[in-house]
């Protein structure tokens, strides 16, 4: 892996059109860079503003080989990217961050496991293939607990919760079959993520650690700086670290945690990793020189990272569906710094943009 | 004028394809607007991040009436594009900034005239259409003293210096025959400009003093806070409100000073008008929740004027030409914010990016 950084024009290539791929693609025009958007969707937000698109999906062979052709480095914006596309483009282009990343996060098994090798605590967990386990299973983990399918999961789909073990049979049908995980439910006092970089050379550079409110299953707010105490915010930071150097990733990528109230401190358990730019990371816009947008573009393009310390206080409000209505009142708002998607139907649920009100840094931590 | 603000997804024309029109169409993205941008260069800056781009001249019949059919507002990125067609454009859609400020910012004249009149100071000037008025000219403004064509002159393109009478006639000469203006030279203890923006409500909003510092009569540092005591700032905004209110103008724009030492204080004097977000604003997007840019679309589409305050000092450089080859270094550099404007070509006194150094705010003027 060469560690000489990519020139001003170099072409990066973009597998996903959606919000997060929008704001890498602005911050790599920023830098000078051009990017090419792979996605079916033509109106897609990246697609938008992004050198060129190219109308496919995300496996089409013809498109990955014009990927492999015309660009210089290969990136991903969600972490559902089918992981043979990414490994045949692996043989012919840099992709960053990897296959590797891909497959653990793509796998709530494989990635709780890897937490647990890497020292960190997790919440107690079962792996169902039929619905046997799951009983046994119930003996793990406690009741309450979550059951969710391995794969493909996110903003509370495929999720089940257990409350009296007579729960077992409807959640287990709701996973239609597929392989699951058996959660203990975690009582948190809140929800904290780590959104952090590694650079091509190695080096972590990790931002704030914020609090995260979910509504609905969906992120609500994020707040900086969290709650924790320091001491927990930099044993927050070597889990992420740990597990960047584990997958030997490049790029931006986030780890949730639950935080347990224990005494005067919190216990911090791993949640979820996701191997990309994320969104508990969007206050780093407003509240940072260097946002996660450009800094994952910095680490895959092979420059220097970018300082990651706020120069600001910050919440972040995601704006859901007709939330988007609000758009004029926020604006009319100091210190609100906005920003919307460009999509065009607001549906129940959809990420429309998000908002983040700054304020002066009041703590050094 | 309606004071409804365009809603998200609403379309905004750009003409002109620049750096300054590539970081406006991403600020217009960044709050779900849309954007064409008219410029016949097809690889031009801001072609690259914006929805659309109208291949074609700036006064093309055809390509007018495509934006005045296709957008809900239309704006413009450099102070040359023919009124004429602005003129068009204004009969069929809303233009904001319109004509009127076109064209008093395409003619020296009219725009020192327009400072005297609203009462602040200018160098001293005198109209110059043949020869012969040069002579009683220099008895207005003395020696030494700067020929200027009154049109379609900008980083000291079309100047001459007259530093005795004898250079009377090859400064003429220079002039190729266009109507000119002789400005007495002005020793300034330091260039200033104030960046502002008018909503359409009326209500003015400018961002703190900048102060500039040119190398080769294009801008190189612009540093915040100035060097101006408060006093001497209230009066530049002041002095730019009047300007913005006199214009009936909608977006934002910029003015330069030079500021004469006397004594314990400045006195201002005004030099150039721009009715366009300018190089001397640049700094806002890195010290400041809403840069000029989204604060021009803001303006043009109705919404609320952002809050203009600065939450760090900075010094902004331009990188010029061969600058960006210090990309990496300048990217390693903590606190810099770097951005480059996706050019193909360095070619020498080219604007090729910016970079903005942030440091902790030290001062509250």
């Amino acid at each position: 892996m060469s560690s000489e950084p990519l020139a001003p024009g170099a072409v990066i290539g973009i597998i996903g059109g959606g919000q997060l791929g929008r704001m890498l693609a602005m911050a790599a025009a920023r830098l000078g860079f051009k990017t090419i958007v792979l996605e079916p969707d033509s109106n897609a937000p990246a697609a938008q503003v992004a050198n060129t698109q190219i109308v496919a999906d995300y496996d089409d062979p013809e498109a990955l080989q014009q990927l492999a052709d015309l660009c210089d480095v290969v990136t991903y914006e969600f972490e559902n990217v089918p992981v043979k596309a990414v490994q045949w483009l692996e043989a012919r282009v840099s992709v960053r961050p990897g296959s590797k990343a891909l497959e653990v996060a793509q796998d709530r098994l494989l990635e709780k496991a890897m937490a647990r090798e890497l020292g960190a605590e997790t919440a107690l967990f079962a792996a169902i293939s039929e619905r046997g386990d799951l009983d046994e299973a119930m003996d793990i983990t406690g009741l309450p607990a979550v059951l969710k399918t391995t794969r493909l999961g996110y903003d509370g789909k495929g999720q089940a919760k257990l409350l009296r073990p007579e729960d077992a049979d409807t959640a287990f049908e709701a996973m239609l079959g597929q392989m699951a995980i058996l959660e203990s439910f975690v009582h948190f006092e809140c929800e904290v993520s780590v959104v952090a970089a590694r650079g091509l050379s190695g080096e972590v550079r990790a931002y704030d650690v914020a609090e995260n409110v979910h509504r609905n299953h969906i992120l609500h707010t994020s707040t900086v700086p969290s709650g924790l105490g320091p001491e927990v915010q930099s044993e927050a930071l070597e889990i992420a670290a740990a597990i960047a150097r584990h997958l030997d990733y490049v790029g931006v990528f986030a780890v949730e945690f639950f935080a347990v109230r224990e005494g005067d401190r919190h216990r911090l358990l791993v949640n979820e990793i996701a191997p990309r730019v994320h969104n508990s990371g969007h206050w780093t816009e407003a509240a940072c020189a260097i946002s996660q947008f450009e800094q994952h573009i910095r680490a895959i393009t092979g420059l220097p990272l970018g300082d990651p310390r706020r120069h600001s206080d910050c919440v972040m409000e995601n704006l859901i569906g007709a939330d988007i209505g609000r758009t004029a009142e926020l604006a009319g708002e100091p210190d609100a710094v906005l920003h919307l998607y460009g999509k065009a139907e607001a549906r129940p649920g959809r990420k429309m943009g998000h908002v983040t009100r700054i304020s002066p840094r009041t703590t050094r931590s």
